[in-house]
């Protein structure tokens, strides 16, 4: 049936269809499936306990301010405790530089808005975090790669993609999602003097920074930015722009995350975020603001490490077992995904299939990459899963893969 | 100093300024200052107690099913509960057609992403609801005014408005922000007839239906337009999309509204919304759906009704006591908000200070305006203060009416 609807879709969004790892979230449900393919924490260590207090205590200390509108900056409060917290990497952040957002899938949404027109390009890794893809191909970015050879940038290629006028270039630097992999320091210093010296922007997306199970924590860009700063500057003048969240750390159910800016940036998403949804809810920031009081945090977050640590240990021990010859795989120092890369021949979107039908599920790697390709690279998240389940969904993906083995027509594809 | 940003926003943004809303909720901030200029619910009737209730019965019976991430859609139950509330006014709706929102905001902003393409033209009121204009204008969107006479369309003009192809004629029928005034079951006849002959799409935002104090509740567009379908047709093929909203039954500060639509457009809308912010905090969606259970919302309903009835009848009162001759205002049967229009030759806006000086405020009326101008107007909210501090606050601005008529070189200006 013609219906009024079908032809007055914005251009932007008539290429939008539903996303892998969105028809992902739904076999989760399927009972018995393991999914390694959600990009979700693990429900055993949300501090349930701690939230109900401190919804209780709330509630009967400022319950109407809790549950009325407020500004759109953010809880004042929490936009301290977000500067300080930042702050402890050596930066110098005042509660001014931040902007509470509705997740940080929000603040990618925000940055598109605030700064992207048609046809401007955008500097990403490639394989890159698919929310951001998603997020600023509604605003018609375009994507080129950050070129690097192993740590390090290709400084000369970079020059000459800088020279070129993007509107930035976007990184994960701690245990990239999709990859699980850390920016090397030396990366880190060449990204933050390149694009400073082109004064393009940089945009440091962090989510995973607190959940490090081994190795030493690495300065962050905006820390690295700032030391290129006079002593004579106060505030934050760098061409950095920061976004942490509160989904890994405490729960995404909340929907908390931020954007940490120079002030002029800040105000003006402030006023696109006005006409974006008004402000985040101010139970959850109050609620949030309530939780991080005192020393639970560093306490939770030790947690967490521990168990996502055991989790990732279990997955890399399983798949050393059950996982063919020909297939690779990273060792992520923290956060919640590793990678896996499988002979050139194989194409993992075939694979999917046939391991839901076995009850195991990853997401295709081929969606992360910013120009496509790579078809024989997948994603799974070492968080959601328990230990138990872990093993024995990786089992199971290990006859997944030495079943395809079997069927293809030349054998050596998976050895 | 040069900063890289200064030249990199995006079009769409360049003409964002802090709007007068927004600097008048910082206003309310200053002590004894009695506020008719934000939006703002009554916190009095918040039901803390029931909120409180429910977050411990919710973090203890699906804590960690509260926290997580979920669908884009929205959490289920609350979907159904309310496709059942709005089907209560005879449409026929299911859970499919609702999609939850960050707020009735997020859902005005996803709009305009999902269907605004630049200088696209769209129907609105005049005035109409600022955040709505505020939404899509960063989309590009152009306005035309719905030519009306009195309580009817000037039908002739709007069907040529119509065939120029405006993406929407969007309309808030009841107790509109920032009027207070109710479309007459006439134009809303009239309106739904005509877009749909037209195929053109009508956009029913609807905050305020249940804070009805006095006479009949009218039928909806979105009940109306259902009416046109054959009885063979299954499910919602209408032309109208309907907005809801928690923020003005439940609470503004958890952030909830909703979307109702023919299934394709709940489809392309949560592809979007994915990219916009995942989804709506878990925790916030299954905290109203725990809520509305039972019979609690039906009669706390009853209690913001009989709540703001008194505010409006007190606001009313001393208005007829204290505003000079020459001024005129509505008279809501509903809602939060009522409109003052005063003598031609006065400037609402260079009133603003000398009332904020009195410690007294409002929101002048030029910003509700599409094309601009009326001046001489201004929105008063009447559910926020208390019946005392409304009592006084009208005193206040009724002698700084009468200072601004004895400032006045022309003494008829005010009289």
């Amino acid at each position: 049936m013609q219906t009024v609807w079908e032809n007055s879709y914005a251009r932007r969004v008539q290429w939008l269809k539903s996303s892998t790892i969105r028809e992902l979230l739904k076999v989760t449900q399927i009972p018995g499936c393991i999914s390694f393919g959600g990009g979700l924490p693990a429900p055993e260590v949300f501090p349930v306990e701690e939230i109900a207090a401190a919804a209780q205590k709330l509630l009967r200390e400022k319950g109407a301010q809790s549950l009325q509108y407020s500004t759109t900056e953010g809880y004042q409060p929490l936009r301290e405790f977000i500067a300080n917290y930042v702050s402890e990497s050596k930066v110098s952040i005042s509660p001014d530089n931040v902007l509470i957002t509705s997740g940080s899938q929000q603040a990618l949404d925000m940055l598109g808005k605030v700064f992207l027109d048609e046809g401007d390009t955008v500097l990403v890794d490639s394989p890159t975090y698919m929310g951001a893809l998603q997020a600023w191909s509604s605003y018609g970015a375009r994507y080129q790669v950050i070129p690097t050879d192993g740590d390090s940038l290709i400084v000369e290629e970079m020059e000459e993609l800088l020279k070129s006028g993007p509107k930035w270039v976007y990184v994960m630097p701690n245990f990239q999602n999709p990859t699980g992999l850390t920016l090397s320091l030396k990366r880190r210093q060449q990204l933050v003097e390149i694009t400073n010296r082109h004064g393009i922007p940089l945009i440091e997306d962090d989510p995973y920074v607190q959940l490090r199970f081994e190795g030493e924590p690495l300065p962050s860009l905006i820390q690295l930015a700032g030391q290129l700063q006079s002593p004579s500057e106060k505030g934050l003048h760098s061409n950095v722009i920061y976004l942490g969240t509160f989904s890994k750390i405490l729960a995404p159910g909340l929907r908390l995350g931020w954007i940490i800016a120079p002030n002029e940036v800040i105000t003006k998403m402030a006023q696109a975020k006005q006409g974006m949804d008004l402000q985040s809810a101010t139970f959850n920031q109050m609620l949030a603001a309530e939780i991080v009081q005192g020393d639970f945090l560093p306490k939770h977050i030790q947690t967490i490490r521990r168990v996502y640590s055991e989790r990732r240990d279990v997955m890399l021990e399983a798949m050393q077992e059950h996982f063919p010859e020909g297939v690779s795989w990273t060792r992520p120092e923290g956060g919640m995904f590793l990678w896996v890369t499988m002979p050139e021949e194989v194409d993992t979107e075939a694979l999917l299939g046939e391991a839901i039908a076995n009850k195991v599920a990853f997401v295709p790697g081929t969606s992360f990459f910013p120009l496509a390709g790579h078809k024989n690279t997948m994603r799974l998240n070492f968080s959601n899963a328990k230990p138990e389940q872990i093993r024995e969904g990786i089992a199971r993906l290990g006859r997944v893969f030495q079943s395809a083995k079997g069927e293809s027509t030349d054998v050596s594809v998976l050895v």
